[in-house]
């Protein structure tokens, strides 16, 4: 599809756009009876709204740098069976805020992430993989995950699937790092073609594991469909 | 794709086909072992099928329509994962008569109302909007939705999912509404990528909330991607 | 999307490529640790992996095959929800063995199995259909669809799921065949856009019932977006 330049509607809730079809809006005060529908916790009014077509791992991760710069709280994450015809998920992500100024600067901080947290993206014709690493994880990341907060963290997701399988027990045989979490089509993920194992551990085994991952991973993918690019540029 | 011209193939089943790649069939004596697998009502042995790759909004508003119109009710409504690579629902309507004439009525009044009620669908390469209003809802309304029959009704969809939370609140906060649910993701949507509002009251007061919440949409998610047209031609 | 000549990636563990962009993969030594989280029979340190965005019939069929040929197990069936944009299910399945050769041995005999097992897949821009037939069903088709073994097999798929609910009609009042199960989008699907009709019975029977869902299926299919080839070439 062809890039089209975000202009700012004109509506004070824009936040902004990015990658992956992103989009970050806030509201003030989320209208009380649908923040009842909306299952949220009663104590934020106002709430920071970080939406995509395409990836969630990106997203977590970017909103997990938003809540460590700001005084806010995930209040919800969603994961969308999307990627626009690909293997995986898009996302609904809430933060939320005492301060509408507290959600919007969250919102801000997770948009200027993605292009970061998109970086051990690749992707061709046949699939996609997602690696991410962070040396201590916080609150986005538990979240999601249910990973220890304060410790390292890896993320390490292959599709199809069956990439994923021999990402995954590559991991885990690389380093001394302990599981957190898998997921597979059937389980843990919205029926996406993905097998995603969650490490934690010490911050240099988790690196090592999610790195060797990587590296086996590319190569299967690429002898499916040739080169596999990152997305952006890897950061790992 | 390419625009084809419809066929009858020759099947007496065949009732015809329209936007959406929507599809309409009848049988006039389900099989009786197959009625029990599908959980059937065994009151009716004739059923009309109303099914589609793109589309669950606009099929339950022309299902009520149809059973509106005809001697016909609506005896099961499913939602697929699919609009073929983009953030919806597909879906299978299945209308159960006791005469086949009335299911094949009931499907013909269907198919004829799918342009109508795609018309108020805005889409572009970022995702879509869908918004529904009918001042009197029905049995359909009632089985999909769980609204009130009789009453206004109307219905709010905003896909990347982040874009209907802010379309969502805009409405409420519009008129003075009820609402009858809320869906997202991980809750009342087959994990698509949608938040859906669905709202009934006083018939002014919905069509007011629908057409703010439909103004506040185009924007954010013109800001995305561009023009967002509708996919026939407005009617609310 | 352009085909690419695959290449062995140089990684012990890849047996190869086929159609559907699948992928076979052996593991001679799952982790422990991984092995439990993924619920695997602790019986079977070695497994063979067959994954795909496109297909999941097709695979199960060939792994049916793949069972009967080696000494393996089918230790997990799992359906995404997928086709890269299409109306259907992508697939992970686990081989068990004893011995990593047998767990290669399985995967090779299934990647050769698929150009046949595609060979009643017709698809166009609309939708496509799906039907398997086997005289003697074995293990995977057990596991998958709660067959019996050793009995004639039938699989029977419309997508969209309207069309399946006709070919599902017409199957079962051609020939004395027994409904083994019934999946629609709402049940016993990954949220497909399918209606899937599982048969057992004489084989000629099974045969019979299967060709006749075929032969309508494709004239509903064909009525709404033109000509739906075989993907590879028909084997019932």
């Amino acid at each position: 599809a062809p890039k089209v330049e975000c202009k700012n509607p004109g509506i004070t809730e824009f936040v902004g756009t990015a990658i992956g079809d992103t989009i970050g809006l806030v509201i003030a005060n989320v209208d009380p009876i649908l923040h009842s529908y909306m299952k949220l916790d009663p104590k934020y009014r106002s709430i920071g709204i970080l939406g995509a077509r395409t990836g969630a791992g990106p997203h977590i991760m970017a909103a997990d740098e938003a809540v460590k710069a700001t005084n806010t709280e995930i209040v919800a994450i969603e994961l969308a069976r999307d990627t626009k015809g690909g293997a995986g998920h898009g996302c609904l992500i809430i933060f939320g805020a005492e301060e509408v100024s507290d959600a919007r600067r969250a919102v801000e901080v997770a948009l200027k992430e993605l292009d970061r947290t998109f970086g051990d993206v690749y992707a061709n014709d046949a699939g996609h993989l997602e690696l991410q690493y962070t040396a201590r994880a916080s609150l986005a990341i538990q979240k999601a995950f249910n990973a220890p907060v304060g410790k390292a963290f890896g993320l390490i997701v292959g599709a199809p699937a069956a990439i994923g399988v021999l990402m995954a027990d590559t991991a885990i045989k690389t380093a001394n790092v302990d599981i957190v979490g898998y997921a597979s089509p059937a389980g843990g993920t919205s029926y996406s073609n993905e097998v995603i194992l969650m490490v934690t551990g010490d911050s240099g085994a988790v690196r090592q594991s999610v790195i060797a991952a990587r590296e086996l991973g590319k190569k299967l993918l690429e002898a499916m469909a040739g080169p596999a690019p990152s997305v952006t540029k890897s950061y790992i």
